[in-house]
């Protein structure tokens, strides 16, 4: 390192900090360092770097659904806004509690992260105690966990978004297309979709029909089928908010195969502006996970600077109107 | 670590291996070990445990387009093979050629991976060249790359039965709506795909028409343009090979809007099966890009465990035919 720094005419504590992608360096001289360190063929120990700084230079995602666009978005958003801090993300795929539990019981045996996303997942108070006793900072995306900074939508309000398209409309027989997380996930964003629809229905003076509030499996299958239960029922909606696209678009492959046209007969809005929603034509309230992702990465670089967590008020979602929504059939 | 040992009455060496996730312990020792490191609150310090073993117990993938359903199903697959062998998944996107440059650069730089996985890119000879003489094992994930095990499908026979089912159907107007890779892609699948449709062409006797080979940038919107470009020709095709299920459902959408109905006017066959797919009723040839993830870990556990890597076949791709394929307008 000597060598580096005799070169590059810096202090060795500047080398150090540069190459361990630490703050206090400007662009222009870590580059210049990192050039000359590599010219050099100089490697830096990533464990010896840890060892002496007392940090690992990683972060680590946790994740229930990593397959989904929306998982998958944010974890982008969080590894671009990482890398330039030289901070490294490591991912895991929780699928089932087992693994939750395994996680969670490794991380004081073997402190491996510096930091913890979780996605959309609830922490228990232990949980946190383990990771918040062995100094691992903890940012909740895309939900909030108590304890914890969040970063995340204003889930009642884009519900609200959706149901008030459709109450301006004139529909009056809206379903609540909503969707039963898997065990040991967080059950914000259902909850809190689920009382914008009702608060937009109150303000409205509209009375909620429980035979049109249905709760299914999530995904696309699961949307089918909640649809499916939903045109089973005595009275049809004329509208149908659910809870996600991906869940829409399960629901509009029921309304097809039941030979209901979408909008003429009945309307669907959604969450999420999925890359699909602008192909499939869906009207929905669009919200940005990579821009979580971007902010939960600045979040967890406060948190281990020492600084207070910047405030991240909701994130903006807006209503996208295509489509798939229309006036009630008269 | 003695106390570990003493009080599970197995060596110091077994409670090493235990603890790193290494071979050659049960599992049910390796569980008892860990229950009692954590009643004992032992921290196994990663960092002191890869200075020793010389193995960072990391593995990294890196990818050009994670968001995507291919790239984010890889990944799970990945993970969840890894997790067992004590292996943690770092992830990187790289989306432009800036940076891969820099991650190729670190790596000789900072050594914090045992194994690399690239998704889906050609490396260069002077890139594998540093991977291999850091000691970094690498293998290539969804499409063949020079001097590395790779794991992949046909990418040339997938082609031929989506093109065959076309011919089958008796179609004889068949366009190909190929992509262009980004810069610093490997464009392998983009080669082969093309490669089988002209031989499954050549095969049933029937000439290609140049004027109905288009390559669009990726995606769906991409698809969307590329559809545009095809019915803006003298000529226009009956049915459509499209690379991707996404370029296909942004194809559907440019023909839903020019008016002309799917399968009666025009089919369209693809490639993935993504889940969408059968949402929209698409006719593809299914892969599972899961299990290339799946795979692709086991070939990095041997080369870690020094052993030859398992020959991976091509991996089985199979048409399913759903809604957007038909016989040719009479």
């Amino acid at each position: 390192m000597a060598d580096v720094a005799a070169r590059t005419g810096v202090s060795l504590s500047t080398v150090s900090r540069a190459l361990r992608g630490l703050e206090g360096v400007s662009e222009g001289t870590r580059e210049r360092i990192r050039e000359v360190a590599a010219e050099l063929d100089y490697v830096v120990s990533p464990e010896a770097s840890a060892l002496s700084g007392r940090a690992t230079g990683r972060v680590a995602v946790v994740t229930h659904d990593l397959p989904t666009w929306y998982s998958s978005s944010l974890i982008v958003g969080l590894e671009r806004e990482l890398r330039p801090a030289g901070l490294d993300l490591l991912v895991r795929c929780v699928d089932d509690p087992d693994d939750r539990v395994h996680f969670f019981a490794e991380i004081p045996l073997r402190r491996k992260v510096d930091a913890v996303v979780v996605i959309a997942i609830a922490l228990r108070p232990s949980e946190l105690a383990k990771l918040h006793d062995r100094g691992v900072a903890v940012v909740a995306a895309g939900s909030h966990s108590d304890g914890v900074p969040s970063v995340a939508i204003d889930d009642e309000l884009a519900a609200q978004q959706a149901v008030n398209h459709l109450l301006q409309l004139g529909h009056t027989r809206i379903a609540l297309l909503n969707t039963i997380a898997a065990t040991d996930r967080a059950w914000q964003a259902q909850r809190d979709r689920e009382a914008g629809y009702r608060t937009a229905m109150a303000a409205a003076g509209v009375p909620v029909d429980e035979d049109l509030v249905v709760s299914w499996a999530e995904g696309s299958r699961g949307g089918a089928e909640g649809m499916d239960r939903l045109l089973s029922g005595r009275r049809s909606p004329s509208a149908v908010f659910a809870f996600s696209d991906e869940v829409a678009l399960g629901a509009i492959r029921s309304l097809r195969r039941a030979g209901i046209d979408v909008p003429r007969q009945l309307s669907v809005v959604s969450i999420d502006d999925h890359p699909l929603a602008e192909l499939t034509d869906l009207t929905t309230v669009a919200q940005d996970p990579g821009a979580l992702g971007r902010a939960s990465a600045q979040v967890v670089l406060d948190l281990l600077a020492g600084r207070a967590p910047r405030t991240v008020g909701p994130f903006p979602t807006r209503l996208v109107v295509r489509g798939t929504t229309a006036p009630p059939p008269s």
